[in-house]
């Protein structure tokens, strides 16, 4: 019997366009696709000769846990399968892509990892907003909404006015978020910025001071999108910037 | 007269499959590319209708300053050129493409910008290291080797067992960030790579302890790349990992 092989995939930031020349090809050439919640759908055309199979999160829930997809890849890639695993992003940033590797690497299978575009980077930067920028911000910290002690070690040691915080899906808890970074010393007027849908179509941001985040309304009909918050100097360079590019929705808190 | 427009696009690193089909396709629509260094010639094949100029670092220092590229930028956009800003990695993040949409956007010139895959993120992918894993981190610092300020607050605030460290352009400076870092407390055994050309097929990584990289070799025949550090237990992983893909040349040190 031969082996197969496992390709995990990062399908970067919702747009189709934005998945490299080596991932349309993983995905032409193999006979087996497990991919997750958020892929577009013409993302999965490049598949055109293989089984799809949807293994998805849904409102907070894995479908199947992550030991049942971890356990079909293996299965699939000793079944002599060309699998491509496709996740979101980047499969290395907060993707549990490290735990599909390892497990495929122990059993022995064959294991390629193809980088992709995180959202931590794309989403600021479809609204116009650099990470890092000369003379406002040389460093950025990514980090997760959940655990939130992550986040209370990082804002709580007080302002780093040259780093760019960028929180991933942390909307629902930006009011603690607020609070704490304020408590913690962080300027009432920091640039912050919300950004929902990464660079989809329906991506959606709100750019205003820190003292007004926990305010932000999130419109009713993009509350379903996942969601990061960017916080630092840089994000007051969005107004300037977005202002030339075709990047459209953007809320602006008039006091910003 | 009609206005013209410019694409900041980031190429990635160095490996011209990891180019997005939204890059491809600005290359293959545009009439003049100006490029940086570390830009594969294939990326450039893309581009066949257009004039190509290159505006690369070399040794340190630019051919072109950076003033006089966003001039050249604005000059041609405002003669109805169709250009791309073809830049290494992410045009974000440490790329100066926040100055050169900032120029263009004063200016008056219509710029898009592509996300490309930062080597941030590309390099400890391609040596099988996660930069965040389940129960080792939860979030990554990117930060430059220069200014110094930025890696020496950041290290110098003491062991954060939960957060990857990158630092990019760092390889000069190894020696000076581990005994900072060993002296700011970081464990001796932390972890810790080295990893020169991204994800190039000359890419080469060293792995092993905070104790040893003040010590880490460089080969001759390597010593032209760029190179970074990561920092954290996502590093122990890649033994593991890296094993099961077709990543090859890792020297290891013994004691790690």
């Amino acid at each position: 019997m031969t082996i197969g092989h496992v390709t995990l995939v990062g399908a970067g930031p919702s747009d189709p366009d934005l998945l490299t020349l080596r991932a349309v090809r993983a995905l032409e050439r193999c006979d087996l696709v497990l991919y997750d919640a958020l892929i577009d759908p013409e993302v999965l055309e490049h598949a055109k000769r293989a089984q799809r199979f949807y293994v998805g999160k849904r409102a907070g829930r894995h479908s199947l846990s992550q030991e049942t997809i971890c356990r079909m890849l293996v299965r699939a890639g000793r079944a002599g399968r060309r699998v491509v695993r496709l996740k979101c992003g980047d499969p290395f940033v907060f993707g549990r892509g490290g735990e599909e590797a390892l497990a495929l690497a122990d059993a022995g299978v064959p294991v390629e990892i193809v980088p992709g575009i995180s959202s931590a980077l794309a989403a600021p930067l479809a609204f116009g907003i650099p990470l890092t920028h000369r003379g406002v911000s040389s460093s950025f910290l990514v980090m997760p909404g959940e655990p939130a002690d992550v986040w209370r070690e990082a804002l709580g040691a007080g302002p780093r006015p040259k780093t760019t915080f960028v929180l991933l899906m942390a909307l629902g808890r930006r009011a603690e978020i607020a609070s704490h970074a304020l408590a913690s010393g962080h300027p009432a007027d920091l640039p912050v910025a919300l950004i929902l849908g990464a660079s989809s179509p329906r991506a959606w941001a709100w750019t205003g001071r820190l003292a007004d985040l926990a305010g932000a309304v999130i419109p009713d009909d993009r509350s379903d999108l996942p969601g990061l918050i960017v916080m630092g100097d840089v994000v007051a360079l969005s107004h300037r910037i977005a202002a030339s590019t075709s990047r459209t929705e953007t809320s602006r808190e008039s006091t910003a």
